[in-house]
């Protein structure tokens, strides 16, 4: 048996000892691969937005200053965790050795993205970030990362741009766990809060794929029902604030087996609580949710519910990911909406 | 079909107009009796532990001062809903008056704990709190509160003395969710973190009724190790500190099917996630737990568990929890135990 803590990379936690890497001030990432692990050869970091808005607020958007303080990070750090706003990020880069024991199935040359947070990612610059200018979240870079035995890495697909898998990859659990909640419970009516976003797109088509026959969309303004409609993912879209929960309630009208909140702002917990039917599921994606406003939501209001923490991680998640981007042309439509948002 | 909003007090707000009572900053107490509401003469408040010690705190432990500040607080919010903590507490009286389309199934002259939190209802005060010196949570008073269509009650037992129901109720919603996940998973392994408290012995209690036969007790202390050994309700009992993820994995051995939080302090996310095994559910009962921290902990491990919201309602939990604090002398002991630490 597999002692529990392997691959964990405890043992490039410096500081304090004894923490897991993410919980960690400072992780060592020049030492040797060890043999659980994988050397990537990094190509560009695709920083967080909370943590880049954070950057550029502090620097007052003066781009230079920005490359200095993620630099200042790196290097006192051992990984792109921003201290303030406690996040990350993801990274790209080519393969560049396999240790032994690597469970990843990884091999050197090839393209990946890391679906582990850089908070937790051992990273070292090597080039001193002199191709970024500071302006932005994706940072050209070269430099080297380790992944543990039980990070997550995913190839890198040869039909789609970078960016767009990227943009895949940083959703990629939502529709995962809508796929599976809608497979076990059976349920035939959904209902996605934030439903015109890249994880709420997802989520859609996840929950049409997996047979439910009543996709409810909910967007906050006219112009994204537009776009939402313009889809065909949804069969009703409704527009509602869903910090709203009465409004939510409202739009969404009888109520759904399942809702999935996507909306990344607080507030969101009892809206998709009132709409949801009793003996149903809730699934919150939104890092925003509050645990105590979805608890006593659920009890002030009498409400049978199962509440899930949207996991980010479940097997396979990269790969039915990508395949409902490739197969839905209206996912694809709203994630070019959204980057030019 | 009854409309979603029913029973929920919205036309109980006074300010601001529109939300949830719970959300709202003030409760209108004092009008008539709708239809489908239940008036309690209230005979006491049970304050939430965190609200009274912040008063306390705030007040420099003088009675008479915390008397002054929960009186002002109950008549200018029309609830008891301490601003500073956001946490109100639980009430005991008499049903005095029921609308015509309650469904509580409340008559008059039954006494009842509300099983809804304090910051939700209705209150006022019509004895100015004379009868309490302000020393302690138990505030006894004179007053009326109102209970919505969809509030939650409980006849108090006449077998059991009303600190104990109350303690019961407080934490009755974590034995029946343990007694539903584990019946629904026909999971075998459990292990509860926190398990010589309150909630924690009714969880350990409820797994075994449900079929679990490796029960696992994870306490901070040997004092409390002792404790729960004579209870005999958990199979192993082991010592750590929640907060620690390896020695929590470390003492627990063998993954778990399921893990129950209810150790009270924030930090526990990444040791439960740790504990359990590859497929099976962590729930979540503390109000500390980090959303993030379990959803991006869970990530960060490529841990494909289910993760549950500790619903504070689930349909018969009361008497769920009232005959596992009857049948089982050990959690009865651990109850009187908590009580005098």
């Amino acid at each position: 048996m597999v002692h529990v803590s392997w691959g964990l990379g405890l043992d490039r936690v410096v500081e304090p000892v004894g923490v897991l890497p993410q919980a960690a001030w400072r992780l060592d990432p020049d030492s040797d691969l060890r043999t659980d692990e994988v050397a990537i050869a990094v190509r560009r970091l695709n920083l967080d937005a909370a943590s880049y808005r954070q950057l550029a607020d502090e620097h007052a958007n003066n781009g230079l200053a920005i490359r200095d303080a993620v630099l200042e990070i790196i290097r006192t750090r051992g990984k792109m965790h921003n201290p303030v706003t406690g996040s990350g990020g993801m990274l790209i880069g080519t393969v560049e050795e396999v240790g032994t024991d690597s469970v990843l199935g990884l091999v050197p040359g090839q393209s990946v993205a890391s679906l582990v947070s850089l908070t937790l990612t051992p990273l070292r610059i090597d080039d001193a970030l002199r191709n970024w200018d500071g302006s932005g979240e994706q940072v050209l870079c070269a430099g080297r990362a380790i992944l543990f035995g039980r990070s997550i890495a995913a190839v890198l697909p040869a039909d789609l741009p970078e960016e767009i898998a990227l943009s895949v990859f940083d959703v990629c659990g939502a529709p995962a766990l809508v796929d599976r909640v809608v497979r076990e419970t059976k349920a035939r009516s959904v209902c996605v809060l934030g439903a015109a976003g890249k994880s709420g797109s997802l989520s859609l088509a996840a929950a049409r794929r997996a047979g439910a026959t009543r996709l409810v969309g909910l967007v906050p303004t006219e112009r994204e029902a537009d776009n939402l409609r313009a889809t065909g993912l949804a069969d009703e879209v409704v527009v509602a604030d869903a910090r709203d929960p009465l409004a939510v309630s409202t739009v969404v009208g009888e109520p759904v087996q399942v809702s999935v909140v996507c909306v990344d702002v607080p507030g969101c917990e009892h809206g998709s609580i009132l709409a949801t039917a009793a003996g149903g599921t809730v699934i919150f994606f939104s890092m925003a949710t509050s645990f105590a406003g979805a608890a006593l939501g659920a009890e002030g209001m009498a409400a049978d519910l199962t509440m899930l923490v949207g996991n980010g991680y479940t097997p396979g998640h990269a790969e039915l990911a990508l395949d409902l981007y490739r197969s839905n042309a209206g996912v694809a439509h709203l994630f070019a909406t959204r980057g030019r948002a």
